[in-house]
């Protein structure tokens, strides 16, 4: 295995782009029974007339952000803590075929000690024609590069 | 059906619970197949050292916080728009076995005009040991009840 990514490798103000994962109308609905059972995001006729067509549960759209940035970074990782999350904005909706992937932006990352070191990133969820459809900020407390392999 | 519950009936620093959801060890891990795949959300052995045991995605806990919101006071509500999330924190893990209600804070209400208000919600997760297992804050915009229904 690689060694695991520390503080050392998100500098601020890098920009990177990761994932990639289709939304199918199947998905959508089985998300919605499960956790979030309002009618636009259940069923394509009751949703025709609130949101023109069946949209994506909001959670739904988080926990697929969630799995683009474990399968991008979070796996490889050495992570030792979570802020939480400081806010998410959802601004288009996502629909039955979109194709969704990440631009993480680093907004800040502060040395705490020899040891750790926090991170904060904005994450965009694009779609297919390059519209941001939701956003995330969160701060990541990383381990940072043992000295012997930093420099 | 019943009238859409509207701006007026979410007065400030109003406390109300509700839901009540048990969280078992196979949902977890479905779960963190499909969004979150860290070992602690996966595997009972990989956990025990890192957390002690299986414990559930945050996110997982979110959306069982949204199911509980639909079936507690949403669905049923005049919502015609959502700042998104001011807020999340995950304070305690939660484990199988684990039974969850919401406490609901009404931080803030404010009419924006005759038609609709914000209203500013803290919702905690509580567990069956009455511990705060997560917390979250955000805005929902409401529909202001018809002049003729009020006062």
């Amino acid at each position: 295995m690689p060694d695991p990514l520390t503080f050392e490798d998100f500098p601020a103000s890098e920009i990177v782009e990761y994932g990639g994962v289709e939304v199918s109308a199947e998905e959508i609905i089985a998300f919605a029974r499960e956790f979030d059972p309002q009618p636009f995001h259940l069923d394509h006729e009751a949703a025709r007339g609130a949101t023109g067509g069946l949209i994506a549960s909001g959670w739904h759209t988080a926990a697929l952000l969630m799995r683009m940035n474990c399968d991008g970074f979070l796996t490889g990782a050495g992570v030792v803590g979570e802020g939480g999350i400081e806010e998410i904005r959802w601004q288009l909706p996502v629909r039955p075929g979109d194709r969704l992937h990440v631009r993480r932006r680093t907004l800040a990352s502060r040395a705490r000690d020899s040891r750790a070191g926090e991170v904060e990133f904005l994450y965009e969820v694009v779609n297919q024609d390059g519209l941001v459809a939701m956003t995330q900020r969160s701060v990541l407390l990383f381990e940072r590069r043992p000295q012997s392999r930093r420099g």
